[in-house]
């Protein structure tokens, strides 16, 4: 058997590992290698591997039989580097242990500084220094860092003695404390662990090394790591490695220092080195805001009207050397970077690297200014940039300076920062809305009938209902903010108020949402308006150069449709004709439609609606110009037009001269257990074919009367919703052919035009190859196929969704990202059957998932021609679709 | 090329076709060809094949080259047989034309009858029989029906100058015509044809031929034939054949006769011959019941008190040679024939013979009898009874002797007939029953709150809900007739009464219903009560010993238990712990549990329910002594165990010392939009565990504690519903582990115990291969796999099936029989998956399917091992278990 590598070496201008080897060393690990085989001041080190991890858990926590004397021998290494010796009375090395996971897990797992520090080795590092203060801090930092992490010991043990050594000596701070009190705490700190463990404290510096691995490996599965990896999808079976670092002191006197800096800006994006420091302080002094950190450069300083001296000025040789460190690793990651350094004695230490993180803003600067700096390649700028932060340029957000009083969280159902009053329902919206008011229009959950007053509103919380309710569907449609099911939310409408875990908010008080984190906050929270660079244009136009896959844009309404074309929409894939079926003008007359008793009545209100729904089309058409536009047909249930009160039972009986004793027996036939699963759509034609003939005939009308004047034709796809079978689709693609021939013979002028159909049950999925018989497109309707396929009613489930995710169930909310493994195989087969009987069919998205950045991934992969999603999201699902297709 | 035989001969003693060879000469010619070849009188004829009229409809409606050839040969050999030529004057051979195809398609296809005849060949067939009357009124029968069937001319054409011509006479009857009137008759036809069709009657008696060929292939495609093929899945591809055969009249004299007789009696099995004949009659005159006919046999004649003189005393020889012919048949076709005969002039002609139809009781009479005579093995006993007619054995009929008011037809729900008061409550049929009342619960819809008025009611009607709605699952399982989804029942609960197309019912009316039929009729009309004969024993037995399936019930009352166990069920594949929920004495209870605000309190209810269903349990593993039970953990969502009435609300405010106003708050915070994808099944344990835990408890304990006395252990199979993921899964199943490891440590005994899910969600069946690594059995739940693979609702869509079924969209109710071509590719999906990951699972299928007889051999052909149904299926499903082996 080969001899397997636990242990890899860095520092001292060399290293055995690399950047790439992330995977074994971790992220902290791989970079220190990288920064180190760069020739940066690193202090030497080695990593134990994420393989030792694996190994330790497998084999019932034990080690490999080798790793002991690989851990010797690269200790060995760092004594050599260093020129100091582990448990050396006189000069003692000291080593820092850090766990480091393949992905970042900020905080989850587990660190002990100073270690190798014992009742010998800390007078030596006082002789040493000439500084018994710092001596005796670091030694009874140590222990009780060892105490907390390695040995168990609550930390508040060691508080206790703190604060009861200030007591003795009148001290406020910890500063006020000397050498010798600190060496008194320490005492005490041992006695406190011997008290609580029964056992001395370890005074071997290797009892104590392998003491801090051992915690650092344990701390891989401790419960916050565990829960982060679940919410974070990151495998238990990838491991930590562990870090074993000379330590390096910033607080050693006033040529010390310890900082953090970003390379650029990571607000603005701007190409300056952006930092704060601390002189003669620990890393976690600059973290903990005892004192107020200094910031790097001049520049810096001066833009945020500090009178603390900049690094640069203080520190300008050291500086000079940081400054050249920033335009390295800039260079050779090609990115910009997070750096962690401490300065001890005048000497720069460079303690970590990695990615940094950024605004959105942020992100499309450096990656359209680094293209123009020749460092990094147009794809390279396109797959830097999250797709999902771009909703972060397209909406208000609210100030991050204001105070804000949180109530509760929701869901983000769709992004973007509002503040209005209260509202409990859709009219009061609107008349408030009419007298100039911003309103937050507050429902338990939202219906058509509510269209009116989510356009009236500023923004929509609503109580129930999750990623793709109603509310969520049409807020995001349009552009509103929203926060959707929060569960907390208890609305009384009968006396106007909410009651948020005891608080009570009327109608009238002022509230804010953030449709983008899903908090709710009582009062008003200034919100800040989006403004879009040209860097985003530059972006954008490298995205399109890219991409493979098209993007077009659900919409209904002018505004919608125009919006999305703003954004870059390449036609509409759904246009769900029954929102056009809510409008004031037009409610009344699809109300005496549905509540007729036979099918000439229906026929005459069909009348009524006709000439409405055709310059709907026309408008759509002449606003997409030529570019495809998929017009669903009527699709829900009946029921959902009928009016609740009285007052409007009223108005549909005297307009269509039924009584209201029998409008009442006709809606409560037309009542429905389970409405998703109900009379509707294809089913609705099936059984009135009078309805989809008039709505044929409205968009051929159109298409012809468009396509006159048009400089593109126009080639309206019909798509006919819900089909299980393909008998249900070819009966009525018979009745759309005959009315397009009708049109077109009265017209004496003819368009092209598609007839497809949604896949969004099971089993149109399993049996596309027949439906593709006759269908020249799908559409995957992938919001129904979840809801179908998991028996989740999107609706009903928002709160049990939330439970599955704190359980670890559901990963991610399968109604935004689609469920690749059950959802995803659905999809796949019908694609794969769709395209055995009809090799060119037109394969497209347009369930919510469209504008999800993983789903567009699926899609891209699975060869679709096109996603279609809300207006907001065109940009999102632009740049996804670029980056699937670099990844492919 | 080799020449095809487009045309077979048969008759003279011989043929060249075989009752084998149904698919190419259809099922008439077939039988006519073996019956000649058996020796029986057959006149002489020929059959043109069915690959004739494929070949005639793919080449545009034009036959083969060499048909006419052939055509031409076979005529020739009937008049050679016969001893007659076709168009000769003097000796002129009259054929008919019939249609035959592969099925039985009665009455959908044309037929000419005396084709042969025209001005000059009447004269011949005057001359040769010496009876004009018959010769002129045979040509306008001819002329008749060959210008409505061939020429397209409407019979009311004819029927005018009939009537005109008997005006004219004075006469009342057909009969009163004289062969002068029938010839003046027969002269107004030819010129009425002349008229409508602009052309001469043809005269050419081989142009009558053909004429007569091409209308009965055309009529392979009329509307009606196609709507029958639609609905009684008969491929359009199978195409008809066409046999002309010589004319025999037995309308000649009365040495001539006519007569439809079975071999045994058709109604009670019983071996004797049984059938009717008419004395100088053709066969349209038996059937159209304008004589009497008159019975066969003396011993017949005697049981019906007729004073009509038999066959058998009227015409003795011909009698015998029939009585001869019927062994012959039964003897070759080893079953009970259907057959027709013609005597002309004192000899006998067989013009069909086809396996006879008959009741229930008779085709089980006939199976063991035929067995006992030797004729047929058990396993083709077996195989002759339709399972689905069993039925009609378990259950009162209808006195087909009593006059009926039929109001309007609904679903068949459950089978059964039952007659009694109407009632619109639960309570008002308990009320009802207890005085000694026989109701009809009659109800929109039912829900578990009714399940004590259904059981008080001898019958319930729903006017929504199809064939697995609640109404009609329940009633299935209670073995009470069910009509449900009659869509023309509206039901008034406020003026206590329903309107059935005008028609008004009210409370405390009779009424009666036909759950076998989906008859609705106003009164009461007498039952038959069923009567289990020792017949049905004895198949029963030689039942269990063929099938390889094992049958189980679904059943949770003791009744129910019982009831399968009688009728041979193996076990309980599915107890619905829910309908345990519903007893008076612990619904408050379960209410305070659902309505509790937290786990304390939930578990305060709990502990109240808990003893209740172990004693539940108990009762049941007693029962069942020994045999497998699977129970399920509550499934519904918990809003449906709510209270609706202030009083009941009241009842658990005060029961649970919740306030009423909070109550309701609760209760509004648990109602759904979609329950059947809402909050219930697995989800319910995993968002309240305790209540999953206290299941789990009772089972474990009444195992427990029956294993000890019972003589075999019992085992108990818990099944986890609604699964869509394996995490779900898991996790229940740990708690599961849990409980019995708690029960068994504290009982100090242990019970085996298997834990399974049900698969009912399409993702449950992608993912089996995952799921069956926890699960130990996956049973079936294939009505909500049905609700959802199709996106369609059993509570919502009763009339929307109607509408798919007439439209010919469903051939069959994908409810009522499993849809093979996309939930079948699911359950096979799922048994592929399961078995690769756990080669020994064990597999069933719970759904309403189990008891429907295509689908139970759906299930033995993917190789499940059990099918569970309701008790009074039991039988009918063992039957098509056995049916399903033989077929394998």
């Amino acid at each position: 058997m080969n001899r397997t590598q636990w242990v890899y070496r860095f520092g001292g201008g060399d290293s055995e590992g690399a950047a790439e080897m992330r995977n074994l060393l971790g992220g902290k690990g791989a970079n220190l290698a990288e920064m180190s085989s760069l020739g940066l001041p690193v202090p030497p080190g080695f990593t134990i591997t994420t393989e030792v991890c694996t190994a330790y858990y497998d084999n019932d926590r034990n080690y490999p039989d080798d790793l002991s004397g690989q851990v010797d021998a690269a200790l060995a290494f760092i004594e050599e580097t260093v020129g100091a010796k582990f448990g050396d009375p006189d000069n003692p090395l000291l080593v820092s242990v850090r766990s480091g996971a393949r992905a970042s897990m900020p905080g989850m797992m587990d660190t002990v500084l100073n270690l190798g520090l014992n009742d010998a080795t800390v007078e030596g590092l006082a002789a040493k220094g000439g500084d018994a203060r710092f001596a005796w801090d670091s030694y009874r930092r140590f222990i009780q860092m060892f105490g907390d992490v390695v040995l168990g010991v609550d930390h508040d043990n060691f508080e206790e003695i703190i604060d009861t050594q200030k007591m003795m000596k009148g001290a406020a701070l910890d500063t006020d404390l000397d050498a010798d009190d600190w060496k008194i705490v320490a005492s005490g700190f041992m006695e406190r662990v011997e008290d609580e463990t029964g056992k001395l404290f370890p005074q071997d510096p290797r009892d104590q090394l392998w003491g801090a691995i051992t915690a650092v490996f344990g701390s891989w599965h401790n419960d916050r790591a565990n829960i982060y990896r679940r919410l974070h999808g990151i495998p238990e079976s990838w491991g930590t490695a562990v870090n074993v670092q000379a330590m390096v002191f910033g607080n050693m006197g006033d040529d010390c220092a310890t900082g953090v800096a970003f390379t650029r800006d990571p607000s603005t994006g701007e190409n300056a080195f952006y930092g704060e420091y601390l002189v003669n302080a620990q890393g976690e002094d600059v973290v903990a805001g005892i004192r107020t950190p200094q910031l790097l450069t001049i520049a810096g300083k001066e833009a945020q009207g500090s009178d603390l001296p900049a690094m640069e000025e203080v520190m300008p040789t050291v500086f000079g050397q940081l400054d050249e460190v920033r335009l390295n690793l800039e260079k050779h990651y090609r990115d910009m970077q997070d750096i962690e350094f401490t300065v001890q004695q005048d000497k720069l230490w460079m303690l970590q690297t990695r990615s940094g993180k950024r605004t959105a803003k942020a992100a499309l600067k450096i990656a359209c200014d680094m293209v123009s700096e020749g460092l990094i390649t147009k794809e390279e700028a396109v797959s830097r940039v999250d797709p999902e932060s771009l909703g972060q340029l397209l909406h208000p957000t609210l100030d991050p300076n204001s105070p804000r009083d949180l109530l509760t969280r929701g869901l983000p159902a769709s992004p973007g920062a509002a503040s209005g009053k209260v509202v409990f329902s859709a009219d009061e919206a609107e008349a408030e809305a009419a007298k100039g008011e911003a309103v937050i229009l507050v429902r338990i959950e939202t219906s058509p009938e509510d269209i009116h007053g989510m356009h009236a509103a500023q923004g929509i919380l609503t109580s129930r209902g999750g990623m793709t309710s109603h509310a969520a569907v049409v807020a995001r449609g349009m552009g509103r903010p929203c926060v959707s099911g929060a569960g907390d939310v208890r609305i009384d409408y009968a006396n106007r108020k909410m009651i948020v875990i005891g608080r009570e908010i009327g109608a009238g008080d002022r509230l804010t949402i953030d449709g983008g984190s899903g908090e709710v906050m009582a009062g008003e929270v200034p919100t800040l308006q989006p403004e879009l660079s040209g860097d985003f244009g530059t972006l954008m136009g490298w995205v399109d150069n890219i991409r493979k896959l098209h993007v077009r844009t659900n919409a209904e309404t002018p505004l919608d449709a125009k919006t999305a074309v703003d954004f870059g929409a390449e036609g509409i894939g759904l246009c769900r004709t029954e929102h056009m079926f809510f409008d004031a003008d037009r409610i009344i007359a699809v109300r005496e439609m549905i509540l007729a008793s036979d099918t000439a009545g229906r026929r005459a209100a069909l009348e009524k609606i006709h000439p409405m729904q055709r310059r709907d089309f026309t408008e759509l058409f002449q606003i997409m110009a030529g570019k495809p536009v998929t017009i669903r047909l009527l699709d829900p249930p009946l029921h959902e037009f009928l009016p609740h009160s009285d007052d409007e039972m009223q108005q549909v009986a005297d307009a269509s001269g039924v009584s209201l004793e029998d409008l009442r027996i006709r809606a409560a036939e037309l009542a429905e257990v389970n409405p998703m699963l109900g009379h509707r759509g294809c089913r609705i034609g099936v059984s009135y074919p009078e309805i989809s003939e008039m709505q044929a005939r409205a968009i051929f009308e159109a298409a012809v009367e468009v396509s006159k004047t048009a400089d593109a034709p126009v080639e309206p796809e019909v798509m006919i919703p819900l089909v299980s079978d393909r008998k249900e689709f070819d009966l009525l693609r018979e009745r759309i052919d005959a009315v397009a021939a009708e049109v077109f013979e009265e017209a004496g002028a003819e368009v092209p035009y598609l007839v497809g159909t949604m896949i969004e049950l099971p089993r149109a999925a399993l049996r596309a190859g027949e439906i593709a018989d006759g269908a020249e497109f799908f559409s995957f309707g992938t919001n129904d196929l979840t809801q179908t396929t998991f028996g989740l009613s999107r609706d009903d489930t928002a709160g049990l969704l939330k439970e599955y995710a704190r359980r670890g169930i559901f990963e991610v909310d399968p109604f935004v990202s689609i469920d690749v493994d059950g959802v995803g195989e659905l999809v796949r087969l019908a694609v794969e059957r769709g395209r055995t009987t009809r090799p060119g069919i037109k394969l497209g998205i347009c369930g919510e998932h469209g504008g999800d950045p993983a789903s567009v991934h699926f899609c891209a992969e699975i060869g679709l021609d096109y996603v279609s999603c809300s207006p907001y999201r065109v940009p999102i699902a632009r740049l996804a679709a670029a980056q699937a297709a670099l990844k492919g």
